[in-house]
């Protein structure tokens, strides 16, 4: 691929993520069929394109004429979902060129990543037919494109929903893992992860890594880009690549396949090759790109991101103990924290003295981390410790750890939507950050409901300090990367 | 404290766990106070010795006599609970003395752990009074004994109770922290760990770290232990102490304050006095005592050796994608399971050759991880899937990473059920130990549902395989400490 400017970039992509018109080859009657699932996914959502189901019996489909085939629809086709055997995919891409349609998606697997003779032969039947046909190929043995915006929902609608198309926001994901794209937009649903668009291309044969990070980099609808990745067969293209999108915007890429056990899976599953890994986290770091070490924790900066992407700052306040037992949280916050390489600068003295008058000496650690044990629970006084942290010149960001079953077993459930509110008050009054750790407990309706009501007030929530402060720190990196780049 | 034979140990701590009676003293009638809940706890909990609430105003409590004073008693106290304030302590203690009490445990704060003068001077005013008076002390600053069997529950009844007591089995905790032993309580509830007892000691004036573990090593109701620790006076006796214990049974230490700020708010909450962060972990391992990083893993590791106390084996076999999407499982799967340790052997060829058959060749990793997303999520074929991979011989432990989420998208709830239920089949009727993985998402309250059968039908579960890795590796480094051991 050539050097394409931002607008012929956009351009270019506009077919897959904006397309005006889909057809889906290899639809169902039968609504266990993912030939039925994937055209209703599509009405379900609201897509305002034309949508084009096809099979050779034709028919009808959710109140859509089926046509018998790609030639026989009257308009032009933007975007080609392909679901039939891998056996009949050589003739349909015959039809593709002479109805020069712009992409087309293969859901279809066992391609390359099968590793037989005729997995890679159609491989690359499929390259020499779109280099000739004009057009670009998603896939083989993926789920595609992915857009809340054009309403293009993740895959086929399934049996039961889960509000699968998502809140459409600034976040791109690129995934290699079909299933890995559908847990991100999961955990996006819980927890406030709002994406602008994901696409799943399982084997690449043809777009691949490079591509659509080329395409998200420029598109200014996305914020922060995501991506898992199990290999890729050019490194060097996809590192200088990788470089040139950590200059425009943060990136970061979750490698998979770094053991001989998960890279034997990786060539199973995508066909990618493995390498080092050693080599791949000192490339990714050299690129200035932000590396994860799993889905949580891929998830859990894409979060951190997205709440607080100008933050810049450095010192970071832990407090425990809302209600009670906030000693052993304390220290181990501090633990973790500094472990993982936060900073966790002593509170001043001035604030200090403030926060021993209004809770007390007794029992009560008040340097930082911050053990507010001795508010009693209390929302009012509470809300003023939390307002002298925040005002202290060396906090930068606060944490803080809610127990929902402390909590719970301490106070009427007012106290506990009072001290939540505060923290939303908090985030519309002042400008420094704050980041709710909610762990777990015997209490889980009641975590769920807290949980729900920061994140829609875009508090990021995370249900351990150590997730808490690693996606913290994978901020903090991106800010000393960028640092870097400026010189 | 001389060596003393197991029985003598047993009877020395039968008046904390298994005592008779038990005083309160700073007992109040007004139901927000704690000296309200500690009462209310134990009428609540069933407790069956003596409660004699002690306040000098004298009155009635939840239908108990409240005492003027100690001496007031008419019959004898085993274990009084303290509740009032630090300066009122030492006349009670001449009253303890004459009582001639077993065990003086403080609830009260404000001693060594301040770091101001009065604090030590009435730390070693109340060591000495106990060394007269011949009883022993419980912290102060801690919550003191928590025993399911004697129904003894952990601290004061508070407003809205979650089942505090939770069910008695076989774990037993020491912690520094009075909110970590809560926690632990609380995760236990929730995931099935269940403990024979617990303590909280604080600031461990007189019976400390090193007394409870002997205990504990002791106590034939006990089988594995966990500590939570900040500190120690005398690191040589406690190294001595864990390593007797680590003999005789599995020892799991959380040692919090390891850095610079973790130790700081350390020494703020109990007391206690830094050390070299590698220095411990160097010192736990020599003494063959497994070092867990954080609650999650400390609680993590109690579950597993609870449920799978007798596994000596090594080879893991991982399966994901029940439903669908379980490519990315397998990758990172055998990933994360590989780097911390674990072996993940491949499938011999026979049992490859019949999952092939049975779940199709195409978009299938057979080798281990296993992705099933091939058996269309159908509880059969899943289930002889389970089987297949369950009968290998290479396979001495099966992990199954379970989505909730993409299992709702694709199937009914009681297809979910069916595999759920397999699971506890193969519990039943093989020996092989299964744990599930099963990831938060946007389906908790189903999630919520298939954890509770789980758990209820013993088998472990974990939100993370990173988690479930690191909990199973803690419990293979413990064979290899008795291997150590024995020779």
């Amino acid at each position: 691929m050539n050097k394409l400017s931002q607008k012929e970039l956009l351009q270019q992509f506009k077919p897959i993520f904006y397309p005006e018109s889909i057809a889906v080859v290899g639809v169902s009657q039968d609504m266990q069929k993912v030939g039925y699932g994937w055209v209703k996914g599509l009405v379900d959502a609201g897509f305002s394109g034309s949508i084009y189901p096809v099979n050779p019996r034709g028919g009808e489909l959710l109140g859509l004429k089926i046509y018998p085939s790609l030639a026989a629809i009257p308009e032009t086709v933007d975007y080609v979902v392909v679901l039939i055997p891998r056996n009949a995919v050589p003739d349909l891409l015959n039809d593709c060129a002479a109805k020069k349609v712009k992409a087309v998606h293969f859901f279809t697997a066992g391609f390359g990543e099968i590793g037989d003779a005729t997995g890679h032969r159609l491989e690359e039947e499929l390259k020499e037919k779109a280099r000739q046909g004009g057009f670009r190929i998603i896939g083989p043995n993926c789920i595609g494109a992915y857009c809340p915006k054009s309403k293009i929902p993740y895959g086929p609608l399934a049996a039961r929903p889960l509000s699968a198309l998502g809140e459409s926001g600034s976040v791109g994901f690129i995934t290699q893992s079909g299933g890995i794209g559908g847990k991100l937009i999961e955990i996006g649903i819980a927890r406030g992860i709002k994406y602008s668009k994901g696409i799943s291309f399982g084997n690449g044969i043809d777009l691949d890594t490079v591509d659509f990070l080329k395409y998200m980099a420029a598109d200014p609808e996305i914020s922060v880009i995501g991506a898992y990745l199990e290999g890729t067969k050019d490194g060097h293209r996809l590192f200088s690549t990788m470089r040139e999108v950590a200059k425009v915007k943060p990136l970061i890429v979750w490698k998979a396949g770094r053991t001989e056990v998960g890279a034997a899976a990786a060539k199973s599953h995508t066909g990618s090759l493995a390498s080092s890994a050693l080599i791949w986290s000192a490339a990714l770091k050299q690129a200035s790109v932000v590396e994860a070490y799993s889905l949580e924790e891929l998830a859990d900066t894409l979060l951190i991101f997205q709440q607080l992407q100008r933050w810049q700052g450095k010192g970071v306040a832990i407090v425990g103990g809302l209600a009670d037992g906030g000693g052993g949280i304390s220290v181990s916050g501090g633990d973790t924290c500094s472990e993982l390489g936060l900073s966790i600068p002593p509170l001043s003295e001035s604030t200090r003295q403030q926060l021993s008058s209004l809770l007390g000496q007794v029992g009560s650690i008040l340097h930082n981390p911050v053990d507010v044990s001795q508010g009693g629970g209390r929302p009012l006084i509470l809300e003023q410790a939390f307002k002298l942290i925040l005002a202290d010149p060396v906090t930068h960001l606060l944490i803080v750890q809610e127990d929902t079953g402390i909590l719970m077993m301490q106070m009427p459930w007012e106290d506990i939507e009072a001290i939540n509110n505060s923290f939303i008050d908090l985030m519309a009054t002042q400008d420094k950050p704050i980041v709710i750790v909610l762990p777990s407990g015997a209490a889980e309706m009641e975590r769920l409901q807290i949980e729900h009501k920061l994140t829609q007030a875009s508090i990021p929530v995370f249900p351990t300090m150590e997730r808490a402060a690693k996606a913290i720190m994978n901020l903090r990196q991106y800010s000393r990367f960028q640092a870097t780049i400026r010189g």
